[in-house]
């Protein structure tokens, strides 16, 4: 398998995952390292699991610089069942909980949050069709929240969070499914940080949440045994069998990562990779960026043509060259190219260059 | 990779996979059959990935003869959210429920339950340690329970229930983790059937869950929204990204399934694999099985040897051989060993032998 019959895959997620992992796993898959098994039929009581289960956990704790204070769970369901799960762990305390709305997923984790206690919005860029990110002068917090929440990365509008917010001691919660390990994080700073795997780590099933272990154990009474944060922080996350085999490939990412140079190299790689992206958009009269400058995702590049039927033609010719799953979200419209760790620096040039042959051929 | 240099993987899940299944997955690994990427990489909104899905879900929906009535959804967290899902979704009705007790996994689903309702135990097995199965005559069915519970395959204790219970028209709630696509169901007897995939039918990491349309959205409204059966009819079931990769394996499970004459096949197999293992034991002098002659499992052999010591020399010795995971649970002790689908008659056959060499040698 060679990978020039691969496609540069621009999906906002399950997205392009590094080619090096896909050929281990793969090589790997009948008879994992000599154990005459799959990762896939190992039990997850298994030394031989549960080394693989240790290392994953002990990589991501390395790479992201997890406090000890804080525990890393990997969880089902995605950033989606944490919409639940975020109120169900942590509104208890005083009922109430601040979610600022930067997009689509932030505000249906707060309708979510809505079953559980009293919602207030301290900031929203509804009114701008969230193509900007609040300042912090904008944020009205609430004085008696039991959490903020909020979305660092907004893949439908292509936006980004590019400050911490400042809560005054109100724990910090936040939804960074699609731009975890993309730069370093200062963990300590937040309460509960959780990330659907399928954009920036491994294959859909697995959610990563990194938790304050002080905030756990205070959930609402009807709260599923699975969701709670104390029962995955006493079982290391085994309570039942956790999805082995996409921990296995969140594993091999994570050694991907390290010969990128962990976090901090690909921090550079990313703001190089959407750099030239956002050049072409800015030298551009064919092409314009949908979201504010300052407020540019370095993950999900959203653009648009001069007209509805200019944007379906970019889109209709880009895939036929080999550039997938550019086409924007419907509500947002346009086109988005999405550029996760995963997707190598060949694409991002090649699709630069085929943006600027469109133009050349077609302006 | 040859298939030799595999063991004989007994663990009660996650277990074996048909081997052409690995085979085919590292194969397609890389570039998905000309698309240009893995499935681990699709968006599970693009056509390439929603025809994985319907495949699968109908191969499943042929295999089981499941009716029009009933939808099969792919959920995430295992057995045990749905022991959270169950009564959320359905203990509304009347506010009770009958759980049925024979194991380890039908006190869990029960003891979740209870945070919901009001729980009645019909029958239990527990007085002789879950050796048996209660007869139909053993129940004491409520008159106002939303739904009655029970697990059809108790892998801790080697027991299965052989019959379906009468109930009056309650609707039956069944566990079938560790015996679904094992032999014919009727499943329009059921209201709910769901099973965790890491035993029969996939790696870890889905449910399966099929359920009568008629009993769905009538949701407890603190339910999450993931866990709603409604939410994931209406959205079949991809309100979220689901375990997109997970549910390709058992598409290509299902396909092997198939080679071996469907469920009907499977049931063949299943039998005479089992009855090769307690054939061993009713001969032996060394050896007994733990469950009642009419309650053994087809799934779980569970055995001793006439002592502790013995049973930690037989597993030591096992697994040298290359019989894994021989070792009983730890409540229950003793020997067992799963049999699922994938597990090759050549295995228990070998295995057969080996029991019977060492109480030759020991005896």
């Amino acid at each position: 398998m060679s990978s020039k019959e691969r496609i540069y895959n621009f999906s906002a997620g399950p997205s392009m995952l590094p080619l090096p992992v896909l050929e281990q796993a793969a090589a790997e898959m009948t008879n994992y390292r000599g154990s005459g098994m799959s990762v896939m039929e190992m039990s997850h009581r298994s030394k031989v699991y549960i080394d693989i289960f240790d290392e994953t956990k002990a990589d991501l704790k390395r790479l992201l610089k997890v406090p000890d204070s804080h525990e890393i769970l990997f969880m089902q369901g995605g950033a989606s069942l944490q919409f639940s799960a975020v109120p169900l762990n942590l509104i208890g305390k005083t009922g109430k909980a601040d979610y600022a709305i930067t997009g689509n997923f932030s505000d249906l984790a707060m309708k979510e949050a809505e079953k559980y206690g009293e919602i207030n919005i301290p900031c929203t860029s509804a009114d701008k069709n969230h193509t900007y990110i609040p300042s912090q002068d904008d944020i009205k917090l609430s004085s008696d929240a039991s959490y903020f929440h909020y979305c660092a990365n907004n893949t439908i509008y292509g936006t980004e969070w590019k400050y911490v917010p400042e809560t005054g001691g109100i724990p910090l919660v936040c939804d960074m499914s699609s731009n975890i390990l993309t730069k370093p994080v200062d963990v300590a700073k937040y309460g509960v940080i959780y990330a659907g795997a399928q954009k920036n780590m491994a294959p859909a099933g697995v959610a990563v949440v990194i938790v304050d272990k002080a905030l756990a154990g205070k959930e609402l009474q009807y709260t599923p045994k699975l969701l709670s944060y104390q029962v995955m922080i006493d079982s290391d996350s085994m309570y039942n069998t956790p999805a082995c085999y996409t921990i296995y490939v969140l594993g091999l990412v994570l050694k991907w990562l390290d010969t990128q140079g962990g976090v901090e190299g690909m921090e550079k790689i990313k703001t190089e990779k959407a750099k030239i992206l956002y050049d072409v958009l800015d030298d551009s009269k064919m092409f314009s960026g949908c979201a504010t400058k300052e407020a540019r995702s370095d993950m999900n590049v959203t653009f648009r043509s001069t007209s509805e039927e200019l944007d379906d033609e970019f889109v209709k010719e880009a895939t036929i060259a080999g550039f997938d799953n550019l086409k924007g979200h419907r509500v947002a419209g346009g086109m988005r190219a999405s550029i996760y760790n995963a997707m190598p620096m060949e694409g991002v040039l090649a699709l630069a260059d085929f943006m600027r042959d469109f133009e050349a051929k077609k302006g």
